[in-house]
C-alpha cells in the first residue's frame, strides 16, 4: 500500500498532530511520459507553517484534504519517460506520499556517489542555497566584520555561520541550549555562542560578544532576539531576514519598537528574502557549496528521524528546537 | 552687531523657542587664509531635531551654548583666502550667525546667475540630492510601478514625487491638508494625493489609490502612516527610509507591528539612509537635477520666512507641517 499525509485542518497558533491525516491507496502505475517515485528522504522546514495559513504569502497555502508538499529525495522505480531511468535519484518539491507519479517537471537528478543523498536536502539543497545566497547577496560579508546569526544551530543558521567564517568574519551564534552553543563552537567554528534561554540581558550579551558591533545580522527568528541584536548594529549594517520562526505560530500581531528610526540612524538595510529570489545564481552557488564541502570547509549537520509516519512530529519538533542542523525524515534506505 | 543663535537646552519631546538663545558680538575680521561670510539664506530641516538629542546618531549632537548649524547660503564680504573673493556666493554647513569666519573648507561656490540662490538649499542642494539619490539608488523606480511618498508636500517629498513621475511611475502622495493635496496634484504632478488627517481608514485609502499595490514607499514620516502603506506593498517592494518626522519628538519608544514578517513574505527591502551615504554620486546627481530644472521638468517649491530672528520659529513650524516644499529663512537680500 501507499500511504499519504494530507492537510487535515488549519492550525490556529502552534500546529498539532491533528492538523495532519493519513490516508492509503494503491501504488499507482505510470502512464506514458510519467515516472513512479519512491520517497527516500523528506525535508521538514519551518517555512511550511506559513503555507498552513489561508493567507497570501510567497507561495500558495496548502489545500485542506490534499497532501502536504516539501523538499523530497526519491528514487525512480518505474519510468515511461526518456529523461529518467529506473534507479535514478531525484530531488524536488514533492508530496508527502510513499509513492507518487511525476512527469519529471521541477525534478533534479542527484548523484549518490558524490555525497549521501540527504545532503541534497541540506547543504547541497535549498538549505545551503538559502544560507549562501542570503548571506552573500544581502549580507555582503567582508573580512573582519562581525556576523550574528539567530537560529544558529538550525539547518540554515549552521551553514551561514560556517560561510561567515570562510569569508573572514567574526561569527556569533544565538541558540536555545548550552549543548547547541557548544556544538556551534566545536563543530561549526563559531567564535562565540549565546544561549538566549539562560541569558538575562540578551542585548548586553550581544554587546559583549560583539565588541566591534554587528555588521551583519542573519535573522532566522524575528521576535525579541532580533530586537536585542538590532540594538547593537553598526552603521551600514545589513540584515537579511530569512525566517521568523518565533512568530510563525502567533495568533495576534506582535508589537516591537518601530524599526524606521533604527534603520535611519544606522543607514542600515533590512531585506526579507526567499531563496527563489536568487534563482539565477543557483548554479554558481551550488558549485561553490560543493567545492567547500569537498575541501572539508563545510560540515554537514543533520537530525535524522526515521519512518514515514513520523513526518508530522518531526515538523512539530522544529518549533521546540529539537533539531540540530537540518531536520530530515528518512523514509527508506537508498 | 553680529547676532548668533545658540543651543540653549535639550528639548524633551517637542522643541520650543526656549531651546534657543540669541547672543550678540562684534563682526569678526578675517586673518590670513580666512574669509568673512554674511548669511543670506538658512535652511531649517527636520533632521536637526536629532542633533538636539544627546545621543549618538549619524552626526554628532549639538553642544549646549554653541551655535546651531545647518545648510546656509552666504556671501563673501571680505577675503584673505586666494580661493574666494569678495562677492562670491557659497553654500555649506554653517552656523546660525549673521556673520562668521571660515577657512573655506567644506564650502561650495554657487552661481546666482543660473538660478535663485535659495535653490542651492533645495533642488540643487541636499534636498534635491536626498530625493534623487534615495529614490534612484534604493527605490530603483521602473516605468509603470507605483510609488507612494509620505511627507509628500515637504522639501524632499515634493521632489521625490516629481522624479518618480519623470521615471514613469504612478505617484501617490500622503500629506496633512486638503490644500497640500491639491498642490501635489496641480503643481507637482502627483497622480493621487491622500490627506491622512481626514482619512478614516488610511490603509484602505492607500489600497484604493494604488490598485496595483505599492512597489516603492519613500518614507519621510515613520509612524502609523507608514504602517498603512506597508500593508499594501507588493513583492520585491523597496522602502527607502529618509526621515521619521512623526517620531522625532517622541519621549518614549513607540511600538509597531513587527516588521520582519512583512519584509519576509514580500521579499521587500527597507533601507535607512542619509544623503552622504551616496556622496560619490553627488556630481552626477547634481548634473541631472540641474538639467531637469533647466528643462522645466522639476518645479521648485519653497516656503520663505524672513528675518534672522525667525529661524527658531521656522524650525518649530516644520513639525506642524506649516511648510510647503523647502522651508528657508531669508536673512538678507542677495
Amino acid at each position: 500500500m501507499n500511504k499519504s499525509i494530507l492537510f487535515n485542518k488549519r492550525p490556529v497558533g502552534k500546529p498539532t498532530l491533528d492538523d495532519f491525516m493519513f490516508s492509503s491507496a494503491a501504488i499507482p502505475v505510470p502512464e506514458a511520459g510519467h515516472i513512479l517515485l519512491k520517497t527516500l528522504y523528506v525535508s521538514v522546514d519551518p517555512y511550511l507553517r506559513g503555507r498552513m495559513n489561508d493567507t497570501k504569502s510567497y507561495i500558495p497555502p496548502f489545500e485542506l484534504g490534499k497532501p502536504i508538499q516539501s523538499g523530497i529525495i526519491a528514487e525512480v522505480t518505474d519510468s515511461k519517460n526518456d529523461l529518467f531511468k529506473k534507479g535514478d535519484f531525484v530531488s524536488g518539491m514533492l508530496e508527502w506520499k510513499e509513492f507518487q507519479l511525476s512527469d519529471g517537471s521541477g525534478l533534479n537528478k542527484v548523484d549518490a556517489s558524490v555525497t549521501p543523498l540527504s545532503t541534497y536536502l541540506g547543504l547541497l539543497g535549498m538549505t545551503g542555497l538559502t544560507a549562501y545566497l542570503g548571506l552573500t547577496e544581502i549580507g555582503a560579508p567582508k573580512p573582519g566584520e562581525t556576523l550574528v546569526v539567530s537560529g544558529a544551530a538550525g539547518a540554515v543558521g549552521s551553514v551561514v555561520g560556517q560561510i561567515g567564517r570562510i569569508k573572514g568574519c567574526r561569527v556569533v551564534g544565538i541558540t536555545g541550549s548550552d549543548e547547541k552553543s557548544a556544538v556551534l563552537k566545536s563543530k561549526f567554528g563559531f567564535d562565540e555562542a549565546i544561549n538566549y534561554k539562560t541569558t538575562h540581558d540578551l542585548r548586553e550579551a550581544v554587546r559583549m560578544a560583539c565588541p566591534d558591533g554587528v555588521d551583519i545580522y542573519f535573522d532566522n527568528v524575528g521576535g525579541e532576539i532580533s530586537d536585542a541584536v538590532l540594538a547593537n548594529i553598526n552603521k551600514h549594517a545589513r540584515l537579511p531576514v530569512c525566517g521568523a520562526i518565533s512568530l510563525y505560530n502567533d495568533t495576534r500581531i506582535r508589537l516591537a519598537p518601530r524599526i524606521q528610526p533604527i534603520l535611519l540612524t544606522k543607514s542600515a538595510t533590512m531585506r526579507g528574502f526567499i531563496v527563489n529570489d536568487f534563482s539565477a545564481k543557483f548554479p554558481a552557488a551550488m558549485k561553490q557549496l560543493a567545492l567547500w564541502l569537498k575541501e572539508g570547509k563545510l560540515t554537514h549537520a543533520e537530525t535524522i528521524v526515521e519512518g514515514f509516519e513520523n513526518i508530522p512530529q518531526a515538523f512539530l519538533d522544529l518549533f521546540d528546537g529539537k533539531n540540530s542542523g537540518k531536520m530530515i525524515v528518512k523514509v527508506r534506505e537508498d
